[in-house]
């Protein structure tokens, strides 16, 4: 009986994979010239550190870690998300201490939740994200949103809406925290009792419940917007500024929160806005955490991040009908007739893969017909046709496929033409 | 208190991670020319896929895996190794049915084993690994081994050695089964009890028993190559020569030996031979497989691959002193003074990033010498100095670091003249 993949989680193969490649390697790229370097830490972590780094009243980490014992009886987790490790190795390596300030850092790979599988929603996805620590010049706010938009951007995707918002800082958030508990406290018994235990705890993530959202408290609930204190607000106008200033368009949205104690200043979501995208449009969300690495044992340090799954990108680009320029065909098939023109295959071959042409022969003794078929399905530039004739003889037919011109050149030489060939 | 990473794993921090970066690039680059594809499974699968494709007497499944059960209750197990998972995709997605065969992939990502940590052994590890499945060419072997062969090369490793050897097929390998078992029996008492286990259901792993391998019976123990059969001997003389004809210097050791039932034919081990390299100098291991499609639930499919470790590869690179090309410095730093010049270093540094620049400015509120040391440490190019009182006349100074020339240009097409300084 044959084995099968894992529930929720998924093979990316050939002829799929290569959009990764392209859609990572661009990443990469504009990071490089945004100066965020990559950063790899292991798959699993302590578990301790998800509870306090993503939050121990959040749902992924109540109901959604892959947590599991080692043989050494330490409790061990899949990382949920990039965050939570990428502190943990910026205080455990001390970088803070580094003359480079701020830190600015990308990641990029898998990530684990137990959620129900359905369309777009996988067990094992992949995240790229981005984490700049040590700053809390509004301008990084700007650059940290400007690098999501300009990677968007950099693959062809149009239909994208920007939100942002404000939690304002620690005095706005306690005004507002204040101001919850006084709206939700009278009629809290009306609420599911995630939200009544998120009522002392978190009050902000109740505007965030599933259950309860179309409660008519909900819509008067009053707005963080409201309770920014001055400093929060000249913040909250820069970042604006300079979003402007770089032309790219956004919407303030007031409810848009994170609800956990660390979050403050600047919150944001790039959605998609195209037709037939589906239910959950989010494809990045990103926003500010000044007091992240203190939770994690560092000392306070001012960050800005976001993060974005491959899997939402793609669907993004789908839902647009955008193909992205990955590379198709091969620049050479070597047909060949007779063992030991087949055996001379062997070092032609290498010699073209090494003067760097991706190239490909035979290897199930296949006839010369099925063998330019085998050509034509790799969608072969060039074939180039051996016989035993031909090696003693000491020249190879060439065959470019689109025209149907044929060359006989000097076997001797073959790789050289070749080249000539491809000027 | 801080959180720090799991025993046996680690960070892989900028300035490290760009020799990562570098070295996945060229292997993926040359799997390109070679014409293997990538793919991507899961980070666990299914237990039993282990079990049965890496083998239930082997170490790694015995004593090294990271099993746990899921919220679902179902066996997982992080992956120790590529080539079971990379089958089970090969079967579950019927790849034996396309046209293009063989179907040639490659893989590079985590892989887990519970060990001990030491020099150069993690518990999360790095394979980049091969697989060729659905050819019994020699011609094929070669290339795989060519192909481990080209991308040491391509990195300037010269301190290498390739042993080989042959396992020959199903009949070779019992006969050579019997007479293992037959020289070992009468004094099997005097090996340890894996040993004693293994006599019965795969005497050819003894030969491989670290604790017993000084015992005089290892040396007198008959050797598979007096046990080949024609046909055997004749696939094993073809995969020589063509590696002859590939110019690549090999050395047959018939020590070299695969426990599993399903390996066959040709074996490999690419070593270090760089001087302090320490004592594991195995840098890659490789091998035919034509059975382990079936035993995950597959056609009877022959397969070829080869894995190794990138942490190995860089020790590798280190103990032949070999630095990679690897690019380090900014094309330019904007040094700002005065509040308005440096919120317009927001909107010029992104039109220089987004012209295809490396560049980077102050989120410090830090002072102009500051700043220049700043773009010191970061290698900068150019330094583009932006004052109040440029901004008003639209003019900016642009300074080549190393030579020190200094050059007033027009603000407004400073991205242009940027452009054309760097030609």
């Amino acid at each position: 009986m044959s084995i099968q993949i894992p529930r929720g989680t998924q093979d990316i193969l050939p002829g799929e994979v290569e959009k990764w490649q392209y859609i990572e390697n661009k990443a990469r790229e504009l990071c490089g010239k945004f100066q965020y370097n990559e950063i790899r830490t292991p798959i699993f972590e302590h578990t301790e550190l998800f509870t306090r780094g993503v939050g121990d009243t959040t749902d992924i980490v109540q109901k959604e870690m892959y947590t599991f014992t080692d043989r050494g009886d330490r409790s061990l987790t899949l990382r949920p998300e990039g965050t939570a490790s990428t502190v943990r190795s910026f205080v455990e390596h001390k970088m803070y201490g580094s003359p480079n300030q701020p830190v600015k850092l990308f990641y990029m790979g898998p990530m684990f939740r137990y959620e129900r599988p359905q369309a777009g929603r996988f067990r094992q996805f992949v995240q790229f994200g981005v984490e700049a620590l040590g700053s809390k010049d509004p301008a990084i706010d700007a650059e940290v949103i400007s690098l999501a938009m300009s990677i968007y951007h950099s693959m062809g995707l149009k239909k994208l809406k920007l939100i942002i918002n404000s939690l304002g800082d620690k005095e706005s958030r306690a005004a507002h925290r204040a101001a919850l508990m006084e709206h939700f406290t009278p009629r809290i018994g009306e609420f599911c009792k995630d939200c009544q235990s998120r009522l002392q705890k978190n009050p902000m993530r109740i505007l965030d419940c599933k259950q309860d959202r179309d409660h008519e408290l909900m819509k008067s609930a009053p707005s963080i917007i409201d309770y920014l204190n001055a400093e929060s607000k000249e913040y909250f106008a820069k970042v604006q500024k300079y979003l402007t200033d770089l032309h790219i368009p956004f919407t303030v949205d007031p409810n848009l929160v994170r609800g956990l104690d660390y979050y403050n200043h600047t919150a944001f979501e790039i959605m998609s806005d195209a037709e037939g995208f589906g239910a959950i449009t989010t494809l990045c969300g990103g926003g500010r955490y000044n007091g992240l690495t203190e939770e994690i044992g560092g000392p306070e340090t001012p960050g800005i991040g976001f993060a974005f799954s491959i899997e939402r990108f793609i669907a993004a680009l789908n839902a647009e009908g955008i193909e992205l320029p990955v590379n198709k065909g091969i620049d050479c098939y070597l047909v060949s007739l007779g063992e030991d023109a087949k055996d001379y295959t062997v070092v032609l071959l290498q010699k073209l893969r090494l003067a760097g042409f991706s190239a490909e022969r035979d290897y199930l003794e296949r006839k010369i017909k099925a063998q330019m078929k085998a050509a034509d399905r790799l969608n072969a530039k060039y074939v180039a046709i051996l016989g035993d004739e031909e090696l003693n003889n000491k020249v190879i037919n060439v065959k470019h496929m689109e025209s149907g011109e044929q060359k006989q050149i000097d076997l001797e030489s073959f790789v050289e033409k070749f080249q000539e060939l491809n000027q």
